[in-house]
């Protein structure tokens, strides 16, 4: 095991354009970075490939997929995201959780990438959580993450016998879409290749229509910067 | 999703004595006992089979295996518990982590049964860890214990939202293997259906040098409970 390595991070990729942007800033930041994408039971496999091509284009040094299966079949599911249940297309009543919400995703992916950073020697990791566009999930707060972030510091050899301190590194949690649209833009993210429709057609096409198309549509149009999503009704 | 209900415990069950007696004790509480184990890439199955067993011996409701590849080969590794490395037979040095650990298991793990709590409605997660007899494994401390409860009440809806709050119990952590064998004992468990060696032989027989096969034949001798593990050199 390698023990000690400042420049190297684990950046969680989704394919959507969160994430990509909180790679963009990462690299830029002068990370290593280590991308890790989980094929977890999703409805469609776009987001994979989109997050194959999203560290190509932005310098990842390698790409993981790890595979847990989180859907029904799995024991888990009860989620649009992962199940036979219609993704919601209007907006979700305030105070309301979205049928979309896996059941402790990012908890567990945070887990899985603590174990990773610990492998690979890491002690930096980045999720592409924002608060401020969180339709309602528990675990895209700043509170969730600092707890996380402690409770990972008391979870693994390396922080525990090492001087280092893992850091979980949320960098758009105080953003709004068109901010995060914004940052990566002018870190020369490359918008079109993400995917992070909940319910695209066959041919992968963006339905316009669910939380994520529309948070993203509105973040484009507020930032002033074309929206280079293909839509199922162009 | 089912939103609550004070009887149902996910309880962490590997196939060893550990885990089977934290099992018996929230049986034992009046848990309806819904076991959860994992098939993570570790050397041998046999933990998993007697998992099943032990899960009908002591009436948990039922049983699921989560898949999820944490060996070399699925980009973690570095553990001898899941590749190629040769378990170490003889005492650990003070202070020294040994090769058996798998980085981030528990985090891993308890975070999985986590999602699989909130999914059947579940506030109760036991866990067969014990600081005594841990091995220096971090993640076998109270205060990692303490901490991933406290990010736990924070990352799901059901924690969030709801009045009841997540509890890990580690009804082990203060006890030693012998205080564990007898606390089993009196509740009716039989130890000759569990697995913890961690080098078994081709047929399954316990290795009796390893770490676990060294903590388990001391405790039952200290227990004064005669020991029904099978090793390979009777």
């Amino acid at each position: 095991m390698i023990l000690q390595d400042d420049n190297k991070a684990v950046v969680l990729l989704s394919g959507g354009l969160d994430s990509a942007t909180a790679l963009a800033i990462a690299k830029n930041a002068g990370f290593a970075c280590h991308c890790l994408s989980f094929d977890y039971g999703q409805r469609h496999m776009l987001e994979l490939a989109a997050a194959a091509k999203i560290t190509g284009h932005l310098g990842g040094v390698d790409h993981r997929i790890v595979k847990i299966d989180l859907s029904k079949d799995g024991g888990f599911g009860s989620s649009a995201l992962t199940d036979d249940i219609p993704v919601p297309k209007q907006c979700q009543p305030d105070g309301e959780i979205p049928i979309t919400y896996v059941p402790a995703r990012n908890t567990i992916f945070l887990s899985i990438a603590l174990g990773y950073a610990e492998v690979i020697g890491a002690f930096d990791i980045f999720i592409g959580v924002t608060m401020v566009d969180y339709s309602g999930y528990p675990d895209c707060r700043q509170e969730f993450i600092t707890a996380f972030e402690s409770m990972a510091n008391l979870a693994t050899i390396a922080t525990v016998k090492g001087e280092q301190k893992l850091k979980i590194h949320a960098p758009l949690i105080a953003m709004s879409k068109a901010e995060i649209i914004t940052t990566g833009t002018d870190l020369g993210v490359d918008y079109s290749l993400m995917h992070s429709c909940y319910d695209p057609t066959d041919k992968g096409l963006a339905c316009g229509k669910c939380d994520s198309c529309r948070f993203r549509r509105a973040g484009f149009e507020e930032a002033g910067v074309p929206d280079p999503t293909k839509y199922s009704y162009q």
